[in-house]
């Protein structure tokens, strides 16, 4: 067992867990750390280095990941022998992208790694029913169907889709039938699927900032992206209008990353210009509608869509928990004849039995007291955060606070968004920049985004108090 | 409660469950059952018509996903009212289509509408230790761990790539490191993924006949599809080359449907001709390698393969369960760095509580248990199915039985395949033609596959006594 110490900054702006995966990767790479050594075990680093056990957890996992350790069950952690160390000649660039993973989830999103972390894509795990969840599992479990392991259906099974179809009648007030619905393993797929009905070479718009994680999936498929200008309206559609798009891509109740809920009479238009063409569609990505926090709720653009012009997407990611890997598009009926014709053969990627389960958890109402639940709860943090953020507001305006799980702060005088990240970095508080958002020119004016949907009370407090140390 | 009387016969060549079905659909579309009705519950039907309550189960799907009739939790099946009714223009297609999914998983397959379905799709889950699945996954939910509810590694979690790349070495001889895998919700899945990784405008070369659900998603990606005459000992290298064509997709250990197992010399001349150039691949879909009747087992091509230009993909759907949908793929590691560069937003489509329990069932050796069961069932029915065809050998040329879960009949004089189905079905057997696996010019002889992984040894016998009242 190899004996690590590590120095650990607080004050260099580097998170714990990236610290001792660097040290770690280092005496591998020096050959101080020799192949067939034995790791220390997270539990006994992590009391070592007085650190929480996850944030070794982590530093692990990304070596594991890179190839610099391998994992041998019930006997630890051990590293590589150098010809299984598998070199990436872009493994620099591997390692950036993946922290660059900007957007909504992200893969470094909600960890412990650093003292307070206020991202966007952090949500509240602590309130939801395991029990239940656990439960309904066991039964399903229990009843023995050997159904549940046969092939389902490709959209997902009827009953998951009729559950939905109501859930998102009742709260949303899309109109659909569970024959337009289709069930897939998160929005990527979804898309995925999209572009096998929307076919090639589809010019599509959208917002500027946007959720770059769908744009990145359209720039996969070669569609060609224009930006449209947003005012506080939303998309400004006299300027969508001149671009000939064929799809725009809106979120309309809350749009990432700017918070915006897009007005009534703006909806209006932008139904008006889908209905200006024939093959002209609306993608509506109603991510996190489920939290709102001021004014009535606006029901989705799809529930005022009569001609069959808004695709309809959604997920459990944020309500439930990013792990379910379950989300669902509602087709108009001309796109469902093509998916039909289309997609057919592709088979559904979420199994029956989490289908079953999550059917259950919805239909028997544990869904709505868990949204219940929830909602009450991110609201209390929600107005903490604003509260905290009070002093701020001679230097900051605030924004994008009426919904959702996150509010910016822009600098009223101009000050470098990388600066904001990186004082605030040295104060142990993490902050995200609204410039990764941005597909096409960025503005000046530096902009952060602050979530709190993973918070405690007393870490919003106290981040808020070292951002006021950093900033003020 | 409507009163249902339903003439059912068995010797009409129509499964009980579409006669149900039709029967009922026709009642709606005559407005002889009303909007709101309820329908008999399905075990009080299928005790009255003396059928199967699965029988009845699978006629109240189909109308389900087509609309005809709603569930109700709790209360039933009601008629819908008309306007709900969403009258698809290509509904019979629709049906058609569904119906005509040949290839290897079908929804259709493993139901029991017909007296005898020698579906090739068809697997034995009565010796799936559920006990054992149920226990490993109340135990991960037990753990109260909600790491498993957020967001894993896009590529699928490191401990379930760590214990599928040992299976693979282990047992199929597969050369990579976790790094190299990708853990995804069904192969279809992966095939997506595979097109961003190879990019638009490939051309592919595919064996004829083939696996059609692959042939249709590539002609959904617009692949510039190419086939190659096969011999017996699979693709003709020869004439591959002649093809230009930049990738080959393969199924050397078994290959559906003509169940052909690739000599080693024709896999060293197909690496051979994957070597010829920088960018061409081969796409070795080892499907159901696990089971293996005659013979060493020859390990997969991706062992024997020096240059990285195999990709290899599996899946666990027909050696645990359709419904795990859970897939792998192993890259190259030349494809590995474009899957970074080009995939790397694409989140896991997997549930990591479906991963972890996979990898616990995989790596506490539950896994290998179940195979070896499984193949000691499976060759027995194989071997009693081959010893029921014996009678069958003066007219019928028997192909295919080295390996997998189907053979082959081949008609030695001129006989019609649509002849060869009829008269099954006549006899209350469904077989399958081989021609639904054609994708080029398909040869006059008839030829069925008959599958026997879910049937019992009694249907085996007996089914293929009623065969032989149709045939001989």
């Amino acid at each position: 067992m190899y004996d690590m110490t590590i120095q650990l900054r607080t004050d260099s702006g580097k998170c714990l867990y990236e610290q001792i995966y660097e040290h770690i990767r280092q005496e591998i790479r020096e050959g101080k750390l020799l192949a067939g050594e034995r790791l220390p075990s997270t539990r006994s680093l992590a009391e070592y280095l007085q650190v929480a056990r996850s944030t070794v957890d982590y530093a692990y996992d990304q070596l594991l990941s890179e190839g610099y350790i391998e994992a041998r069950p019930y006997r630890g952690y051990f590293v590589c022998p150098l010809e299984n160390l598998f070199q990436l000649e872009t493994e620099d660039e591997y390692f950036l992208n993946i922290s660059d993973l900007e957007g909504r989830p992200s893969l470094l999103s909600g960890r412990e790694d650093c003292l307070y972390d206020f991202s966007p894509n952090g949500i509240d795990m602590t309130g939801f029913p395991f029990g239940v969840w656990k439960r309904i599992t066991k039964n399903i479990l229990n009843d023995g169907n050997s159904e549940l392991f046969a092939q389902g259906e490709p959209q997902g099974d009827y009953d998951l889709r009729l559950t939905i179809s109501r859930y998102l009648h009742a709260s949303r007030g899309v109109n659909c039938t569970p024959e337009q619905i289709i069930v897939g393993a998160g929005n990527d797929y979804l898309l995925m699927l999209l572009e096998k009905i929307l076919g090639r070479h589809v010019r599509i718009a959208m917002e500027n900032p946007t959720y770059k994680r769908a744009y990145h999936i359209f720039q996969s498929f070669a569609y060609e992206i224009v930006t449209v200008d947003t005012d506080k309206h939303g998309m400004i559609v006299s300027k969508l209008a001149q671009q000939n798009a064929r799809a725009a891509y809106v979120m309309p109740s809350h749009q990432f990353p700017t918070g915006a809920v897009m007005s009534i009479g703006r909806r209006a238009e932008l139904l008006r210009w889908a209905n200006g063409a024939k093959d002209r569609y609306l993608i509506e990505d109603d991510y996190d509608s489920e939290f709102r926090y001021r004014g009535k709720p606006i029901p989705s653009l799809q529930s005022t869509d009569k001609n069959g012009k808004v695709i309809y997407m959604g997920t459990f990611s944020k309500a439930i928990a990013p792990a379910i890997r379950v989300s669902y598009m509602v087709l108009p009926k001309v796109l469902l004849e093509r998916y039909f014709r289309e997609c057919y053969f592709y088979s559904c990627t979420v199994s029956r039995i989490d289908q079953r389960i999550l059917n259950e958890f919805i239909r028997d109402g544990y869904f709505e007291r868990h949204l219940n639940k929830m909602r009450k709860r991110y609201r209390a943090k929600h107005d903490l955060l604003l509260e905290c953020l009070q002093p701020f507001e001679r230097q900051f305006a605030i924004s994008g606070e009426d919904a959702g799980l996150h509010l910016l702060l822009h600098a009223k005088q101009p000050r470098a968004e990388e600066e904001l990240i990186g004082s605030a970095a040295e104060h142990g508080v993490r902050v995200y920049g609204l410039s990764d958002s941005f597909v096409a020119e960025t503005p000046e004016r530096g902009t952060v985004l602050l979530g709190f949907g993973a918070l405690r009370d007393e870490e919003i407090v106290e981040g808020i108090g070292h951002l006021k140390d950093a900033w003020l």
